[in-house]
């Protein structure tokens, strides 16, 4: 079996080594300056859309042009797994756009370069059959299960609604300590330290992947929300309380 | 050397225990409820009073109560070390309050039972020889480095001034995530579980201690405030963007 990777930003490179290590992977990405992970054939986007399953590491807001643009280059029996961060678009784009006879799994690696660094242990993926694709579901189930993942099968919706709460949650709180200003201190506490490694976490992914997981999940709106107003609700508590 | 422990609380406990394993040592506690540590001898206000050196563990707001009530009874030579999580206040109470043949250190163990509890390798300790305590001073810096503790000398100012971008923001982001109701989940990624440590371990210590962290410390009110234009500003970058 063959495998294609399109688009080799930090998550595709990443995910393209990975799946090197087990399978023949061919890397496409249409920008000549990122770099071919070992082992991974680099190859045009012609040449990638034939392999015989697909995974496509674009941002969540390329998807639909790039798919749009592609969608006749490929052939039936095609498998194609996204591994976008949200996934009820994702899922809704796929089904629009790519052609009846190609079959689609959802999926979402919940780690990346960082957290999956030292081991993938223990390490949440998501799984989806989303489209005539029972049997492959199976297969990369087995698979990822054997690299030791905790493969979760899980609809599009309920995993959007569940990420928004803990995923979103994180690289909003990530983006909003970065903003401020924290740094290393002599006196960091243990919390502290945890704190600081969430926000070089969070902010060594791209500023892209972090709008648009906020953007494409329905339910992160109502977590932004949430925050805010427990957030004025502990402030109100303090407030003209302090004492000089 | 005889040592005190005043106070018998969720930290004082826990400093009792640790100190037992190196001194003779004896803790009070108003309340009666309270259970006396292994190896430490429980005894009256008036019998504590008369260690030779008493670590003061009681909240950052009863400490003012407590030193007025008791400060005729410390005889002249005593060390007295406060152990509150702010400095600047404490250090102007003591100094204060406390007659003046009292030798004062003031100090701030940045750990507790759950932070300490593995391990006490490397845990930040702020140390400050307040009055006329500098052999003392000497005495318990190199005892502390001793226990593998990263010992500091600073300033009750530059402390606070440290600490509330560092604990104070560390203990106010777990209350807020907490009063938004976080919770475990199968889809926890490496991130979201540093949050939970986070919520878990500050939500751990007393509902006081938070309190008083935020409103003794007169830095503090600016971190509030400098997280909530923080949160503002990436909220607003997000607003009407997202995509349903």
């Amino acid at each position: 079996m063959e495998i294609g990777v399109y688009g080799l930003g930090r998550f595709g490179a990443f995910w393209a080594g990975l799946l090197s290590e087990h399978f023949k992977v061919k890397g496409y990405s249409r920008n000549p300056e990122r770099i071919t992970p070992k082992n991974v054939i680099r190859v045009t986007e012609d040449e990638v859309l034939k392999a015989d399953t697909i995974f496509l590491c674009v941002s969540i807001s390329a998807l639909r042009d790039v798919l749009e643009r592609v969608a006749k280059k490929i052939k039936p029996g095609t498998v194609i797994v996204d591994t976008c961060s949200v996934k009820v678009y994702p899922a809704r784009v796929m089904e629009e756009v790519l052609p009846p006879g190609v079959k689609v799994i959802a999926s979402h690696p919940m780690f990346g370069p960082d957290s999956g660094k030292k081991s993938l242990g223990g390490l949440p993926m998501i799984l989806w059959p989303l489209r005539n694709a029972d049997a492959e579901y199976n297969f990369w189930h087995s698979f990822f299960t054997g690299l030791g993942l905790s493969v979760l099968r899980m609809s599009p919706d309920e995993h959007d609604r569940e990420a928004a709460f803990t995923q979103g949650i994180t690289h909003y709180l990530g983006r909003v300590i970065a903003d401020l200003g924290l740094k290393e201190s002599k006196i960091a506490t243990v919390g502290y330290k945890k704190l600081l490694e969430i926000m070089n976490q969070t902010c060594n992914d791209p500023w892209q992947l972090f709008v648009d997981l906020q953007r494409y999940n329905p339910h992160t709106g109502e977590m932004r929300k949430k925050l805010h107003k427990s957030l004025d609700k502990i402030m109100k508590l303090l407030e003209g309380t302090d004492i000089r």
